[in-house]
C-alpha cells in the first residue's frame, strides 16, 4: 500500500469493513494494520503466501509492481485499487468496492498471469546480485552524459552493440512504461517476447527489437566512465562496473493480476496514453 | 528471377550448369528458358510443385517475395541467390553459387519457415479479394493528403482508430521492411506476432502495435474520399471502398527459407540497415 | 464560414447582430448572407479587400486555412471563431463573440503574422501550376504502396534524396499539422525557418530537416510509376509527372492572425496535443 | 589535440615542417611542443589569442569542441584536421595537409561562425556555475531509472514540463549529436534557433521544439532525488541540486570554423549518418 496517497487510510478501513460484513478471512501488513488501529489482522507480507487466496494493494501501478517483485514465487493473485492516476495495471477505484469486493467473492474475475524477467549480475565470475522485474530492466549512463556502450547477446549470438544512454530490456507489460517513452512498441502483454529498446542511441539504425521469452539475453557493458547503473521496474537501482555481465532470461514466476472481463487491454491504453498529462 | 538485372542471365545459365554437371534435375520458367536458350527445361513456375525440391530465384528480395506468393500453397524451399544491393531474404551471392549448389546437394542448409498473412476484403457480405502476403498489408490514402480512418478490431475487441496516412500490417519477416520505415520494431522473424504500425498517426499517442499471431484482425476504413488502397506486400495493389471490411489473419501457408547456418538474422540486419544508401 | 457545422448559422447571425449593434460595418460572403437572410449585407470574398479591415472566419483550422490562402495577397487580419475542436489557429470561441466583438473594436489584440509558402510546378519549361499554402506542401505517392523518390536541392545545392512515401515541406504554423505525425519538430510560429519532413522514409538516417526561410527548395520526383500527387496546405490537389521540378520558396504573402494576448503558443500546443482524441 | 589517436604526433609534426617551409609564424600547445621537441615554439593555449590568425586542431569533433570553449572570447579561427572517424566539424584528413596549408596561407577558405550557448546555474540567488558551448547543454537523470521534470519557460512564458531522462538544449551544430539521438531534426547551422530535445518523455506528446536563438530559455528540474547532472557539450560534468534554475541563452561568443568551399553541410551530414557504423 502506498502511504503517501492522500485517502489511502480511509480506502483501506472501508475494505476491511467491506470483507468482514462478508466474513471473509482479512489480514494486513504491519503498517497499515498500526495506522488503521487493527493490529488484531496484521501480518507480514512475507508470511501472507501462507494463508491468502488474494491480495488488495491499495496505490498506483508502482505500489503494484513492487508487491508484485516481493510475492513473485508465490503466485497470489493481486486485485490493484488505484488510489491515484488511472494505472495500466490497476483494476479498480476506490468508488467501486463494494462492487469489487462482491466479484472476488463471488469468483466473478478472470486472473491475468503477466510474465516477469529475472537478472543477474555477474562480476569476476560470481553472482553478485539477482532480482525479479515485472515491468524492465534498464541499463544506464549516469548524470554525466557520456555514451555507453552495450554488447548484447541473444542465446550467444551476438545481435548488436548499442552505443548511447543505455537499453531497456523488458516485458510486454513493461512496454507501455519506459519502452515506451524510449520509441518502442506497444505490446499486448500475454504475448510471449521480450522487447529491448535502446535509449537514445548514437546511430540512427539502432531500433526496438522484440526478441523470444525463452531466450538468454546478455549484455556487457563498455564506458570510458563507470557511472554505470541496473535499474529493476525503474524502483531498485544497483551500480554496475565494467567488466559486469548482465543475464536477463524469463522468471520461472509470474505476475496475476485480477481483471474484471468488460475492460479490455486496448481500453486501458487507449486511456492512459490520450489522457497522459503530467 | 528479375529479368532487369544486369548480368541476371549470365547467372542463370551458369547455375544451370553447375547443376546438371551435379546431374540434378532442373527445369526453368518459362521465359528464363527461352532467354538462355534452355526451352529443353521449361516449365510453368504453377507446375514447379509436383516436381521440384527447392526453387533458386536470381533478383533482390523483392523478386523472392513475388515468387513467396505464388507458391505459398506449396512449402517449396527458396533459396534466394542476391543480384543486386545485399537482402534480407537472399542468402546466397552470385560468385558463391559453386558452393551453394554444393551445399544444396549435400543437404548442408537449413530451412528457416516465415510466417505469412492472409487477407480478405468483403463488400456487401461477400468476399471480393483474397490474397497472400509475405511482408506486409498496407491500407493507404492515395496521394492528394487526406487523412484516412483505420478503425482496427482484434479478435472483435476495438484496438483503436488510427487516423493517418494509413496502417500497415505486418509479419516478423515484414517487420524490416515498410513497418521499420514507419517507426515500427524490428522483430526476430520466428516470433508468432502480427505487427500493426500506423503511417504518420494524427495522434502521437498512436504507436506501433505487436499483436498475437492467431488473433484475426478486422479494419474499417472511414474517409472523406474514396481515394484508398490496399497494397500486398508493397506490390499488388487493389482499390478499396468506404464500407469494405479488410479480414487479415495469419495464413495457413508458410514460406520456407533456404538458410546455410552462419549468418544470424541480426548479422543480415546490421549490414543491411548500416550499409543503406539508397 | 463551415456551412457543415451544427450551429454555424446561429453563431453567424448573433455575430452580425453584435457588430451592428456597435455600428460596426459588416459585410457576408454571400452564401452565408443568403443562408442567414441578409443578402443586404452580401458581398464575394475576393472583394473583400476593398472594404473590410478585418474578417472573422467561423469554423475549424481548416476553414481558416482555405481563407488565408484566398485573401493571401490582402493581408486582412483573421479571426477565428472555433466551432469544433479547439484549433491552433482559431483564436475565439462561440461563447466569447460579445467579447471577442469588443475586443475588436477597442484594438484590444494582436496581430500576428505568419509567413506562408510559395509552390510552382514547371513541366518542359513551363509554370503550370502555382500556389500559396500557409499549412505545407505535400508530395506523395499514391495508395498502392510503391515508394517515391524525391532529390531535393536547396539553393541548388543537392540536400538529399528521400526515398519513401514523399515528403512535407512545411511553414513553422505547418509544423503542429502533418509535419508533425510523421515526426517533425515544433516549430514556434515566429521563426524564419522551413521545414522538410519525410514521411516513412526508406532510410532511418533520413530525418527531419530545418532550413533557413530565405532559400529556394526544388525538389525533382522519381518513381517507377506515375500515382504522384503535391497537396496545398492537406486541402487541394495536383497530379504530378515524372520529369516535373516543384519549386517552393517562401512567398511575399502573409497570413495576419488576430490573436488576444494572454494565450500563449505554448499553451495551445500543449491543451490540443494532450487532447488529442480522435 | 587528442594525444591518445595513434598517428597525432606525426601528423603534429608534418604540420609544424609544412608551415615553417612557408614561414608562417607557428606556435604549439605546450604539451604537445614537449612531445614532438618543439619546445622552442610552445606557448600555452590561453596566450594563444595573443599572437595566433588561425589555429589547427588534430583529433576529431570532440577535441575541437573542447578548444572551441576554451578560445570562445577570442573568435580565432579553427581548422580541424580529422585523425579519427569522419567528423561534422572537422574539414581536413592528415593526408590533405600540404594541400589545407596552401589554401590557408593563400586565404582560399571561409569562415562559418558558429552560435554557442550560454548556461548560468543559480543557487538561492547566486550563480554558481557560468559554462559556453558549442554543441548542447544536457540537463538529465543519473544512472538510477527515476524520472526527473524539467519545468522549461521561454521569455518567462510556460513553455511546459518535460519528465522523462531529461532535456537538451542545443545549438544547430548540436542538432546532428546528442539531440539527434534523441529524436531531435538536423538544423542546417547557420540559422539561428535553439533547439529543445527531450529524452525519453514520459509523455508520447512531448516533442522536439524549435526556438528563436534571441530567447532565455529557463529551466528549473523536480525530481524524487538528486541524482541530477547538468553536461556541457556532452564533456563537462556539474551536478545539479533540486531548487537550481537554470539560464540558457545564445552567447556573445561564437566559434569560427574554417571551412573549404566545395563540401556542404548536406554533403557531410549524408556521409556522417549513413557511413555510422561505430
Amino acid at each position: 500500500m502506498n502511504k503517501d496517497k492522500p485517502n489511502s487510510w480511509l480506502v483501506a478501513k472501508e475494505l476491511v469493513r467491506l470483507l468482514e460484513v462478508k466474513q471473509a478471512g482479512v489480514y494486513i501488513d504491519h503498517v497499515v494494520a498500526a495506522h488503521i488501529g487493527r493490529q488484531d489482522l496484521a501480518l507480514p507480507i512475507s508470511d501472507f503466501h501462507q494463508v491468502v487466496d488474494l491480495i488488495f494493494v491499495l496505490g498506483g501501478d508502482g505500489t503494484l509492481i513492487g508487491l508484485a517483485r516481493e510475492i513473485a514465487p508465490y503466485s497470489i493473485p493481486i486485485l490493484g485499487i488505484n488510489l491515484g492516476h488511472l494505472g495500466f495495471l490497476s483494476e479498480s477505484e476506490p468508488d467501486d468496492l463494494p462492487d469489487a469486493v462482491d466479484r472476488i467473492l463471488h469468483g466473478d474475475y478472470c486472473v491475468e498471469e503477466r510474465m516477469m524477467l529475472e537478472t543477474e549480475v555477474r562480476r569476476a565470475g560470481e553472482i553478485i546480485h539477482h532480482s525479479i522485474a515485472l515491468n524492465d530492466i534498464g541499463i544506464a549512463k549516469g548524470s554525466f552524459g557520456r555514451m555507453i556502450k552495450c554488447h548484447v547477446y541473444a542465446d550467444d549470438l551476438f545481435a548488436g552493440t548499442y552505443n548511447g544512454d543505455g537499453i531497456i530490456i523488458s516485458t510486454p507489460t513493461g512496454s507501455t512504461a519506459y519502452s515506451l517513452s524510449a520509441g518502442g512498441p506497444i505490446v499486448v502483454p500475454h504475448i510471449n517476447v521480450i522487447l529491448l529498446t535502446p535509449v537514445a542511441p548514437h546511430s540512427l539504425t539502432a531500433r526496438p527489437l522484440v526478441l523470444p521469452a525463452e531466450g538468454v539475453l546478455q549484455v556487457k557493458v563498455d564506458a570510458t566512465h563507470t557511472d554505470i547503473g541496473l535499474t529493476i521496474d525503474g524502483q531498485i537501482g544497483y551500480p554496475l562496473e565494467l567488466e559486469d555481465e548482465i543475464i536477463i532470461r524469463r522468471s520461472s514466476h509470474i505476475t496475476s493480476l485480477i481483471k474484471w472481463k468488460e475492460r479490455s487491454f486496448f481500453e486501458v491504453v487507449r486511456k492512459k496514453l490520450q489522457g497522459e498529462t503530467d
